[in-house]
């Protein structure tokens, strides 16, 4: 099952737009993204008097458009399909899946947010929440990538869900001792690194080895 | 998989308005129903300026919206999927899929003419035709239906695809004593048998037994 993000953010906070600039970005780098909105109201994708929107009119429960270079499927169900089941059903060959919306589901979120719509982010938050994109420079402990550095936040989805650090490949060394560090640790490193190589000036898509030296010499 | 079938037919010979009438009366009779349409043309199904639509727009390679109700799914394809992939990827919790257009593949197929549209009906012809839907009477020996008689239609379908005439259950009897027939002949026996309850005025959906005799006394 490919990774899954959650772009989340107040109503009007710009998360379709920002998509539009994030998805030619991960293409350009050479990913196939996949994308799913959540939709609370009447349900409404296919053009009124079209054949298939006939047949479901009709009571049709699924209903394809097939075409040499497209296919559209509109099904009928009896529950909100949750973001793993409509992933593992419907997005098996895609290097990401960006939801827009969910805010409730367990997926890793990046929440959005902009100063001159909202004059704060959402209020609820857990450790789902791995980075804000705003307008502006917010009072946060989680990487933060300013709204016009599509390349930034494209490099550290790269290296934190496309391609994540590899947790095992995690060693300290201190004064020259291998020291041992349980999973948990080696994965908040992981994270933070992902964070830091994003944000950094000297940033890289895909490192092949990062050194952090804390040297009191 | 479901069973599927083709409804086939010349331009403007009505095959949507007949799935208009054919869905809902297998929906009556407790069918849930899915159905593909064939599109050679530019592909064209979700809402201009819709999120879906921006994303898809933006490169997004599939593209879902999905509700308590309904979810929609657009995607790439390199190439014409068959009626087979569709329906084994799309379709597995319908009990019939009915295909619009598709003559050329090799699902079941029913062609529907209208005397008043065509003069003749589609030339090439194979052992895929299981049944004519015409307007006037045809000079013809599959099963055919009048377009106004869904009910027949709907008969057939039950007892030729969705619950078919068991071909392990025909057995043949001469003058007291039972025959071993080969399976190709049950197996033509069957579909005669459905065609013929489906057309006679006794009609009957889902038979419990059909005896014909052929007496000489």
């Amino acid at each position: 099952m490919p990774p899954i993000v959650s772009i989340i953010g107040k109503a009007n906070s710009g998360k379709t737009t920002l998509l539009e600039k994030l998805i030619p970005e991960l293409n350009k780098r050479g990913y196939k993204i996949g994308t799913i909105k959540h939709h609370v109201h009447e349900f409404d994708m296919d053009k009124r008097g079209k054949d298939t929107w006939r047949h479901k009119q009709a009571g049709a429960r699924i209903v394809a458009l097939s075409s040499p270079t497209a296919v559209g499927i509109i099904r009928d169900t009896e529950r909100d399909l949750s973001i793993d089941e409509l992933t593992q059903q419907y997005f098996t060959e895609v290097d990401l899946v960006i939801t827009e919306g969910y805010k409730r589901a367990n997926a890793p979120k990046i929440e959005i947010h902009r100063t001159s719509e909202h004059e704060f982010p959402l209020a609820s938050r857990d450790d789902t929440w791995i980075a804000m994109i705003c307008d502006k420079p917010q009072p946060d402990i989680i990487p933060q990538f300013d709204l016009n550095d599509i390349s930034s936040l494209a490099t550290f989805l790269e290296n934190s869900l496309i391609n994540p650090i590899s947790v095992a490949k995690i060693k300290l060394n201190i004064d020259g001792e291998a020291i041992s560090l349980p999973h948990h640790s080696k994965s908040l490193i992981a994270k933070a690194l992902a964070g830091i190589t994003a944000e950094s000036d000297q940033r890289t898509s895909n490192p092949k080895k990062i050194t952090i030296t804390i040297s009191n010499e």
